[in-house]
């Protein structure tokens, strides 16, 4: 299908559906219709897309009537109200939220490493968590030449995962801090200016976050290996966009050199390598915003165990890690004409 | 002794000099004379300490006549031309630069974990590397415990180890970019404000830095656990002050459980425990600034491998990272009558 595609983004008034429009605007997404939908609060708002003016209207049921891709991202509980609507109607539904991530009825896809289970969708798609999203993009390459056996990643999240509210905070803190002024947290837990919060959502009973359990279970459901060891330390820090990971993985097989990684990851799909010490070149997020994707550096060998490797890992949270992915998926699935 | 101690302290005008001279004055260190030294660049400058004001002088071999104790933190290498002078002087020398850590005939100490290697010392004891430090103190009591067998640390480091050099650059980058200036590295490799740099001081052939080697080898030489396996990557972020770390540990021994760690670094010797996920209770590093203990907090068992935990490990840089640790040591030299 091309002509007469229909696509409705839910949540276009969000950090990320805006980085959806921009997304389906830079890649000349080719569709005939476009509805913008948001909460009621958001409804009204006037966005421009391609040079014409759109007016976000209210989601309602009824608002997927005739639309073929509906990209969510207005929180889990917009899409736990709205997503079985949309595919009620004929939609297929692209979400970015954490509600269907881990059903087992529901893909959950990155086009580089798992592109194929798009065909099994029964009318929702998840879009992972965005920290899991650039990890796994990163690791399929090597899980594909070597295996990998286990898996300890480090994050240093910037603040727009979590919205607006999130980044102005940040920024009118770090103001107010250099004013020597007192700062009071209203979206993060604690003050986030000039500091490091090893908290991203809630906690669990196991001690571990949601966010560091995403990590964990959403890599085995991706990479299809239920027995991979995965943990995770998730921390939320001063950087407006851009999440980075420190990653050690032990592979299955202990042939690989840190040659052979820089080889396979060149030439990986939605990979740039940024690994040349030499010229102190790694990734780092301040280069890694309003790029679709996924840069790897630091790539070092452990000093002890022989299939043991430790790479950095950078993308732009909002793009690989959101919008661009749930575009990618769309793109996909015309691709294999599922649409 | 205690009448008649004569104490030095090099690089008086320095970020981490001025913790030590804070730090001596809250820890009523007893001693009857105190000599402040610097850079020809810094001489002259008045210190306030104990309500008398200091003037700072240049340090030269013969600044080093009479003294018992000199506190090194003026760089490499100045320990490197000074510190053997003082030594032939006399005087203890406590350096808290790179220069001798790794010599064979000079102990590298932390007190809570080897105090009694201050007994071979030839004069000169060095300070370790202030990430190196705090992750010792929370490892020792697991050590003695269970035993250890791999330890990988990610670091998430503030500024100030680079000097108030750094802390300017931090906050004016900051305020540029507030202000949607243009700002232009000076101190830092890159832009530091509202990023991460995967980089602390230069790379060593095997991609690794020297900061990272510091940790690894220095956590095995403070030890005496030659065999550890351990692994760094280290970064710097846009956070005045407080070094937080990322740990993951297998232990020699299968059976400790979150409980018994918990209950272990509760009682430890320098050692804050900070772990209530009900209460988001962990460490941070904006809590830890201008206190000396080491805060541990996240402690998790990793679902994997049943001797494998994650624990996130958080301290003042300045002081027990350099200051306290080096007045520590100070403390202990007198204790155990070997000044």
């Amino acid at each position: 299908m091309g002509r007469g595609l229909h696509v409705a983004v839910v949540g276009a008034t969000g950090a990320v559906g805006q980085q959806m429009l921009k997304t389906l605007a830079d890649r000349d997404f080719e569709m005939d219709t476009l509805t913008l939908l948001s909460s009621k609060r958001s409804a009204g708002t006037k966005v421009t897309f391609r040079g014409q003016e759109y007016t976000v209207q209210e989601a309602t049921p009824e608002s997927f009537e005739g639309v073929n891709i509906a990209l969510f991202s207005a929180g889990g509980n917009v899409s736990k109200a709205l997503a079985p609507e949309a595919v009620k109607r004929g939609a297929i539904v692209v979400d970015n939220t954490s509600a269907f991530r881990m059903d087992e009825n529901t893909p959950l896809v990155v086009p580089e490493v798992n592109e194929k289970d798009l065909h099994d969708h029964q009318g929702i798609i998840a879009n992972p968590n965005c920290s899991t999203i650039q990890m796994v993009a990163a690791l399929e390459p090597l899980r594909q030449a070597y295996g990998l056996k286990k898996v300890i990643v480090s994050t240093y999240q910037a603040v727009s995962g979590a919205g607006h509210e999130a980044i102005d905070e940040l920024y009118s803190q770090s103001q107010a801090i250099l004013n020597k002024e007192d700062v009071t947290p209203e979206v993060m837990p604690y003050q986030i200016a000039f500091n490091a919060i090893p908290q991203i959502d809630k906690f669990q009973d196991n001690g571990y976050t949601f966010e560091e359990m995403k990590m964990i279970n959403e890599t085995k459901k991706i990479m299809h290996l239920p027995e991979l060891e995965v943990a995770a330390t998730c921390v939320r820090l001063p950087i407006e966009t851009g999440h980075s990971e420190s990653v050690y993985v032990e592979l299955e097989s202990n042939d690989a050199t840190v040659d052979d990684i820089k080889s396979i990851l060149k030439d990986a799909p939605g990979i740039t390598l940024q690994d040349d010490p030499s010229q102190q070149i790694y990734p780092m997020p301040a280069n890694a915003v309003g790029k679709n994707d996924v840069f790897v550096g630091r790539i070092r060998k452990d000093l002890d165990r022989p299939n043991g490797f430790h790479l950095w890992i950078v993308s732009d949270n909002l793009l690989k890690g959101a919008a661009w992915n749930s575009v990618q998926i769309a793109e996909s699935l015309k691709a294999l004409k599922l649409v």
